[in-house]
Order: structure tokens, then C-alpha cells, then sequence
């Protein structure tokens, strides 16, 4: 059984275990103080061009965004996402375990736009009976494996801003979207037109770990605090700086995630070339076809993955996922028996 | 300059980075459903001799404790803490941060008695207008390195038992304590006169990781939400399972502890014989000598450690403390420094 | 200007006042342990036919609402409201704030259905990614007007028992759905049909004051900690008691209602003779017209009232309440206004 | 039975009854717009010589730290209390539950120096392992009768403002303090040396309410948010701006204070002449005579009041209160039961 179901069925990247080793026994000190820490924030502070921004490594995606928008939000305030967003969808209820809503909007794409927060804001007009709008939270790659434009993300910046709002990106697959072949965005780019967000490591080649960036130093006063109460300091910062150290100090951050995407290309041209539709338009790691249940029941013999949304009595959409680690042959493999189909 | 402030300066022990190295490009379930995970979990099952008991693997100590306790306490209940306890002293308000109130108890030793529990009840006897006690919270090997026996963990217990409390037991340095020359427990007791514990995993040995053990299964049900809610449930679950499998599989675990122990042991002798007092009857890798101030000065120049508490003009005193991986040379060094102090 | 804009413009029947004028000087013990609290405890039980039930005096719906709740829920733990429920909608994210998500069904007329239920147990499969729904959480009336009928709330009921789930009733406006016309629940069958439930005062005669009844007393344990713990114990409990002695040591209560749910309809009945189509179907105190514009325009010259929604260029959806104190002349004078316009 | 037990053992200040009464049929805004409101709190602006506070009334004491303090915090943020401040011994964890550590100090005579703050802030000097303090919560009375003065109050707020601290203070009993035969504080002096503070009804002849006033209006901005998220929005806010109305439109507030102030004096000066001593020095309405147990027993016959503390195995000290409504007779009977003691 060959697992399609996600991208981090495996370890990490063999230099970033290499580099655990070779630093094994230098002391160093604890919380997030370590060396390889300063060293990783330096490297990254180049790549996103801001050396003013504030840079933290976390250890998960739900805990990441828990820690950001809960620090940044007060007590009256809310968070809009895609009903699709992480946040809504995903993590139990993490966001309102901290005391805030979360504001879903239906979307086609898991995509936000302007339109939809101004729409977001009309709705909650009658202070003080509604909660106050105040991050707008997207995801780049979206779950349903979409990217923003530059010119969606800006636009969607200078709404927040006008609107006096914290645009807030989830990059737990950020290395998938900025190598997408339909992708114009950089790091700075992002960087830019972001308050805060996140450059997801665990699903793209890291043993575990996330480096939340705050744009604007302001933001980040104290949020030392946060992550100590909320249990995400770890005593060993150098656990994960290393990891991003490793993917970061030269291009293998997005050599991984082009790797993954090509593969998942690779399958989904094949599907198309069967006649096969799909969910959604993804030009990252994570497609969606629409196969014929039977088909699904023959693949699922050799290979896990998701049964993602039943569409009618003949046809269902799955989830196939692949990753830095995804063998090649594996993927022929699929082709193949897609083809044969 | 050579480190005695912690024992979380190094990385892992070498046959936990070997054990990564072997398995990671295995594909294994995500979120803790690896076969590492089982299997860790059944040995430490075996080693603290109950089968009932249900195992998960968190990232650190205060994850732990944030997640138990808000776990098993309802909105208006309350844990009871040592006031140099770890939940009210060293992290933030992460209970507070839950919505519960730590009530703490004055002790000389750092340890709670059942007459401190009974007192405590009796100050909260005006209900609805006081918090209603709920857990007993204890550290074991103690913030300042005392530890318990089986009769007073045995009687704490009955205590707990009689007055409907639970006991959450926190072992962020259980090994140290269960290898003290003075010890009269082992994990089997632990886990017989306990409701939760927690196996520390970051302060001996393990690059993070701590093991919580819920003795009575029911205690346990729908924690798996909890851990996603709150951000500890990662990904890669195999980071922290192969942690423990590699402490646990032999008795790597006790072995690391005793060696941090005898370290810290024969740095005590060395003091105690050049006539120095102790701030803390410590048997385990931490001590709190009380030094002249003038010795710690021409100490600190060559080593890393805490100066805990001043004690008068002339006296300090300091926290030594050692682990699995520090060096011997260094001991005899820091040895002979007092010696000739 | 005439308001019919909400139930609560005045403030309480005479026979309130009366009654605290009577009662003043007479010394009572606070928190709730008054002697008027215990009558009218006693009466309300009778009324409702169980001697189980435990009730305590709450000061507001919002109040009620999240205390209930938060008081009922483990942190991983969800709620399932209408999208129109007053917790969803009008609540300045109150049980979010205590830590609880909201799951939200979209519905045609306010009400849930056994279906919707099943259809978000089923969304809410993914343990432990997602929240685990445990309350389901009606309004009757509802927000826009609608009632239960027995048999729904029954088949809601027998549906959330069979899931394990809890059902709580918010009676905001109880009253004026117990006195609707197509009505066929009473108190006893709210009682029995229902795991918790609210009798609301300030929207039906009361200066303010919600009454809490747990029909399964093992819910309310410890439910006075909650009180006090939330800023809801009133000191001079008799405030609150006074009101609900008032409205139920006879009728009083139901013919309030009444008589607010009859000149509704007579507005409403002018209404439709008139020609004009409702946006619910509303047999309670709150009606929602749909009227030209320019009428709305000409009404708002002599009445306040709230603009619901805009349905196209020429038509918007207003609502109009009336309530135990609404000034008869006045729904007449409205009445020729809009047989005029 | 004589009731000495609290000053909420009656209903309201016959003037407020009639004010109710009077206004009861005019149609008002709801949730604090009404007319009453804006007159009330105009009256208290000048009261207080601050024509910039924003002024909000709630129903209760505990109601109002919880939503003060929890809207000035932030997550990581802590309040310092005396031990026996009432957020601390009194509101079952209610700053708790908004996520917040109540960091309490000890002191003899309930209230909080320049002194005791800065030694809170030297043990919270280890960021991020603590939480940092930021607000000074004091009581004015205190919980035991005492009272601060002009001097102490602005030496205190000086030492905030130095240190970026927030000062509270908590007025449940604000009028005895003012009045009382040794205080040289004015309103106008609380509401300078203070940056929130609240205006104690429920304990001084309202039927419930407290007033809270933020002496700068930029710390109040989106408070109406969290009154309505934390259920303390009243739909009939007049029930609670016509308490404040009729306190202060004249100086019935203080005047009901002073003769609460006087007959608990008189009772003290009868319990010193007689010999006893007293637990603190009060010169308000709540006085700690420390009496024989057997003089206790004896007047436990005809009046109620706590026992508040043991002292030895012959005396104990007791509270006693008394109000604006409190009988003279009665008073005169106590006195004379003491005297024949």
C-alpha cells in the first residue's frame, strides 16, 4: 500500500537529520536562544526581504495559528476565513478554544476576495450585538490546493488596510504555492502585502516546525509570552531551527515543494488525459480528481488517500497528496493504473 | 565557558538521532496513529505494570500540564499546587490562561502533604463564592530537587481518594527522582498512587517529548481532542514516539537520570566537604548550594549557572545542574574550582 | 414617535413594582437564599409538573445563554444553533468567548430539525480534527417568530437522546410561543422534551430576569459556582426572585404574552389584508412585513421600528413587536396607517 | 433574629422605588441608550470633576472586575491584589476564568504600597516564563474596613505610572470610604489618581448596579463589546442609570454611607469601651472585633454575622456590617448587649 494521503508520511530531509547529528553536542541555550536560532531568523530575514520583521518557530500549523490570532486579537474581537480554512475546518474549535469566532464565508476556491470582507463587515454592523471583524486569515496554498495571485493578495491587503484589519496568511504549504507554475508571488511579495504568516515546514520536508513572521515589529511585543503560556517554547529551540536552517541556508525549502508538485502534475495530467474532471483547479501538491467509485475501489488496493466529498451515485472526489518523499515510481505506478482504468 | 544552568543544553542522546535516521523514510500514519507510537506505548505499559492505562506523547512540560489539567477540570474548578510548583511558578499563567485558578501552598521542601490539601479544602469551604479544589498537582523530582517517598505519595494519594481529588503527578524529571539514592519508588508506584502522570522526556535525554499516563483509562476519554484543540498533536507523531521508544525499549532512561545524578552528587560532596550549605535537601541533578558570593563570582567565569536566591551581603545561593550529557571533565574541573575556592 | 421596536421600551407590570415596594424593608438573606426565591422555585416547579427540576434567577438571555453552556460543555465540546439563533447572531461572540464553537445550520424558518442534526454529526466525523457537537440549542419563539410545535420538539428531543446529545430550550419570548395560536406545547412539555430550558422575563413583563430550569437535576451540580464565577450572582437575589413570584403566582405571565401576541396579529392581519406577503410566518409577537419602501418610509415618521432586510429596489422586510405594554391606540392608529397607505 | 450579617440584606432606598415607578410606562432605547443613562451619567462627570470619563452601569460587583479586567488585559498580562482583595478570596476564580493570574500579595491591613508592587514586579522578572503584571487592582473601603489615604492613593498611582501599570480600584464600598471620620479622599481625587474605578451601588441603597468609570476614555473604546459578550447588557438598562439617578442627584449616595459608617462606629466605640480589641482598624461599615466565644454564642441568640476568623481557644473575631438601612434600634440593643456582656 503506497500512501497518497498526505504529505508527511515520512521523516525529515536527510540534511536536516545530518545537521541535528553534527550539532548533537554543542551546548547551547534553551527557549529558542540557541545559535542555529539567530542564524535561521538572519537567512530568513534576507529571503523575505524585511529585516524588521519578527521571526519565531512554532512546532505546528493549528498551534501556530492559535498562538497568532488569539495574541493579537482582543476579547470582542473575531477572525474571517474561508469556510474551507484550516481554522474552520480542522482544529477542533482551536480559535474559539481561545475565545474568539471564527467568521466563515462560503467560497468556490478557498479563496478570500474584497468583496467578501466588506460583505463580512456589512453584516456585522450593529456594534455592540456582533463581534468586531479584525484578521482576515487566508491560506496560500489553500486547502483545496488553490493560490492567491499577487494581484488577488494585494488587493485583498489594501482592503484589510483600509478597512483597518490584520491580514493574517497561513503558509502551511507555502513552498507548494510559490512553486505552483501558475504562481507570481515571492516571499517578499508576501512579506509585503501580509501582516503576519506563517512558512510551513512540516509538510515540506521538516521533521515538525513553523516559522511565523510578523511583518511589522510591533505586532510581535511580547509574543514571547504567548508561546511560553501556551506551551509551544520548547526547552530545545534548536529542534527547530535547525530544520529551518537546513531547508533555507541554500533553495532546498523549494526544490521540496516543486518535487511535490511536479509529481502531483504528473498525476493529474494523466487523469485529465483519461477524461476525468476535478474538484477544484489546484496547480499544487494536492488535486482532487473526480473518478468513477469503481475506479476508487480498484486504486484504493494499492494506495490510501482520501475519499474527499461523494458527488453522485457513480462518481466520488478524492484527495492525492504528494510531498518532497513521494517515490516517482510510485507515482508511475498510479499513472498507469489510472490509464488502464 | 561550560553550561550547569540546565539539563536541555544538548540535543538527544545519539541512539534516539540513530533510531530517526533508520526509520524516516518509512511511511507511517500521521498524529500519533504510527506503529512507533504503538509500540512505545505498550512498552511503557509494561514498565509502569497497567495495562488500562492510556498513553499519549506531547511536546513539553507545560503542554502537558495546560492539557491535563484543563482537561479534567470543569469552568469552576481549581488545582492545587507547592507555590514553587512548575504550573505557578515557571509558566505564565498557562493554567490561568485556561480558566482555572492555581492555589498554592507554602512548603520548605516543595513537596504537598495531605494536611496542606485538608487546609486548603477548609479555606474553600464557602461555596459558591470560592473555586471548588479539584486536582492535586505535584512535581516529582521537585522544582528544588527533593523528591517523594512511596508512603508520603502513598498517603497524598489516600487523601486525594477520600476527598474526591484527582492526582496529576508531573515528571518532567521523573527519571531523576526514581534514581536518587534515596528513593523508594518506581514507575509501577507511580503509577499505582496516581490518577495522570507525565514521563519527561526533553530533560533527560530525549530531543523533546513528554509521556502522559492516564491510570484510570476513563480519565482519558475524548483527550485526543484536547491535544489537537490546544495545538500539541503533531504531525510527524513519530518524533515524539521514537523518543520514547528508544528510552524505553531498555533502561536507557534510568541509566541517563542516574548518570546526571552522580554528577550532581559528587558536585555536592565537593561542596558539603568544603564546609558549604545547601539551600535544598537535593538527592537528584539539581542542587542549590549556598555559596560566598565572592566564590560564585570567580565561578561564573568559567561556567554557566543560575544564582537562585541571595541570602544575605555575603551569601548566595546558586542552582547547579546536571544531565544524561554532561561532560565529566567539566565536573572535576568545577569540583576542584570549589576545592581550592 | 411610537416604538414598536422591542418588548423591553418599558419597564415592569405595576404588579412587580408593587410587590418590591411591599417586600423592601424586609431583611433576606442574599445570593439567591431569599424567601421569594424559594416560593417562586416552588411555583415554577408546579407549573412545569417536576419536583425535579432546579431552577436559579439569571439577569439576561446572553447571560443565561453562556452560562448554560459553558457550564455544560467539556473544552472540546460544540454547540449546534439555526444560523438565526440568538447565540449565533446576536450575542457579541458570548459562547465562543467561554471557549465554545458554534456550529451554524442555515434554515428557512429559525427551527432545527432532527435532520439538521444528523447532517452536522455526520460533517463532525473527522475525530479528533473537529469539535464533538453536545448541545443542541433552540429559541421558542424563535428570533424571527416561529414556534414549535409538539411534535417537533418531541422528534428533537427523542433525535438528541438517541445521539447523546443535550437540548436546551431559550426562552427568551417562551411566553408568547405558549400563548401563539397554532401553539400545542405547555410548561410540562417544554419540561419533559427538554434537558434545560430558560423562562424569559425582561422581554414579557419582568424588569429584568431570566428563570433557568434543569429538568435532569444531576445537570446542575455545582451549577451556583458557575453563577457567582461569571458576574451573574445578584446580592439582593429578591430582584430577580420578586419578578417571577409575580408573573406566576397566577397567570399573569400568559396573559402578558398574550395580550402582546394578539395585537400583533391584528397588526399582522391589516398587513395582509392590505396585500402585503410576510418574510416568515410568524404567529408570536414579532412580525416581519414586507412592505414598498415608501410606506416604510411614511411609517417611520410616526413609528420606530427596525428595517430587517432588504429584499429588492422597492420592498424591504421590517420587523414589528409589540408586548405586554404595547399602547392599544397606538397599534390602531398604525393599523388605519397602513390600511391608508 | 437581627441581621448583621451584609449591607444587601434589604431591598432599595425607598427613592429609588418611587423613581421606577414614576418613569415605569415611558417608552426608553434599550441596552443603556435610555434617557436616564445619559442624565445619570452626566451628573456623575461632574461629581467626579472628569467631563471626559465614560461612564457604563452593571449589575454587580464581580460582574465588573471580571469585565474591566479582562478587557484591559492581554492574554499574557496578570492583576496584582492584596490577598484579601475580593478577586482574589471572593469571585470563585472569576479573573481566572477570563484566562488571567491573579498575583496576590500579603498585607495587614488589606491595601496595596508602591512597595509591594515593585517586589511583584522583581519576581516577575524572568520574561517569558511569568506573566507581566499590568494592572493594581485595590479595594477602597477594603474587604476589612479600611481605607486609603490621599497621600497612599497617589503615591501608589505615581508608582504605576512609572511602571506602565494600570490602578483599579474597586469601590463596592467606595461611599463608606469616603465617608468616613479619617478619609481625605474626595471623588474627584479617585477619579484623578486612579485610570478605572467603579461607583458601588448594590452595597450603599440600590436595588442592584455599580457604576464603572474610565478616567481616560481611550482605555473604554469597543467596552460596550465586552459588556454585552460577558451577558451584563441589560435590554432595560433604565433599571439601573435610575439607581445611580436618584444616588446622586443629591448626595443621598454619601449621606446613606455616613449613617451606615456611623452606627457601625458607635457599635465599635461600645465594643472598645468594653475592652475588646479589634482584628483591623476600620472606620467604615464593617467592623472585626475580636470577642469571647462565649459573648459570640450568647449574641448569636438575637443577631446573625460571621465568624471570621478563630484566634485562640477563647476569642474569635467576627464581622459585623451595617447600611442604609439598618435599624437603630437594634443597633442601640446590640450596644447594650455588649455592655452587659
Amino acid at each position: 500500500m503506497y500512501n497518497f494521503k498526505n504529505d508527511y508520511s515520512e521523516g525529515a530531509h536527510p540534511r536536516i537529520l545530518d545537521k541535528l547529528i553534527e550539532t548533537n553536542l554543542i551546548q547551547q541555550l534553551g527557549y529558542g536562544e540557541d545559535d542555529y536560532s539567530k542564524e535561521a531568523k538572519s537567512i530568513l530575514k534576507k529571503k523575505i526581504a524585511n529585516q524588521q520583521a519578527v521571526i519565531h518557530f512554532l512546532s505546528g500549523g493549528t498551534q501556530t495559528n492559535l498562538l497568532v490570532i488569539s495574541f493579537l486579537l482582543r476579547i470582542h474581537e473575531a477572525v474571517i476565513s474561508a469556510k474551507t480554512g484550516h481554522i474552520s475546518a480542522n482544529e477542533t474549535g482551536a480559535i474559539e478554544a481561545t475565545g474568539h469566532k471564527v467568521i466563515t464565508v462560503e467560497t468556490s476556491d478557498g479563496k478570500l476576495t474584497p468583496n467578501d470582507v466588506t460583505t463580512v463587515l456589512k453584516e456585522h454592523a450593529l456594534a455592540p450585538h456582533v463581534v468586531k471583524p479584525r484578521i482576515v486569515y487566508i491560506s496560500n496554498s489553500t486547502e483545496i490546493g488553490t493560490i492567491y495571485s499577487l494581484a488577488e493578495l494585494e488587493a485583498l491587503y489594501v482592503c484589510c488596510q483600509q478597512q483597518q484589519l490584520l491580514l493574517y496568511l497561513d503558509g502551511a504549504r507555502l513552498g507548494h504555492a510559490l512553486t505552483a507554475e501558475n504562481n507570481d508571488l515571492t516571499f517578499a511579495a508576501i512579506a509585503k502585502y501580509t501582516d503576519v504568516f506563517y512558512i510551513g515546514g512540516t509538510k515540506n520536508g521538516a521533521l515538525l516546525g513553523e516559522a511565523v513572521v510578523f511583518n511589522r515589529p510591533e505586532l510581535a511585543v511580547d509574543f514571547d509570552y504567548a508561546i511560553k503560556q501556551k506551551g509551544a517554547l520548547l526547552a530545545k529551540g534548536r529542534v527547530l531551527s535547525i530544520q529551518f536552517l537546513t531547508l533555507f541556508q541554500d533553495d532546498l525549502y523549494l526544490e521540496l515543494a516543486l518535487r511535490a508538485n511536479s509529481l502531483a502534475m504528473r498525476m493529474a495530467k494523466a487523469i485529465k488525459d483519461k477524461g476525468y474532471s476535478f474538484l477544484t483547479e489546484s496547480t499544487t501538491n494536492q488535486i482532487f480528481p473526480i473518478l468513477p467509485k469503481s475506479v476508487i475501489e480498484a486504486l484504493l488496493i494499492n494506495y490510501q488517500f482520501y475519499i474527499w466529498k461523494d458527488i453522485d451515485s457513480d462518481y466520488a472526489a478524492v484527495r492525492l497528496i504528494t510531498s518532497w518523499a513521494t517515490d516517482e515510481k510510485q507515482v508511475t505506478n498510479f499513472i498507469n493504473d489510472i490509464l488502464n482504468s
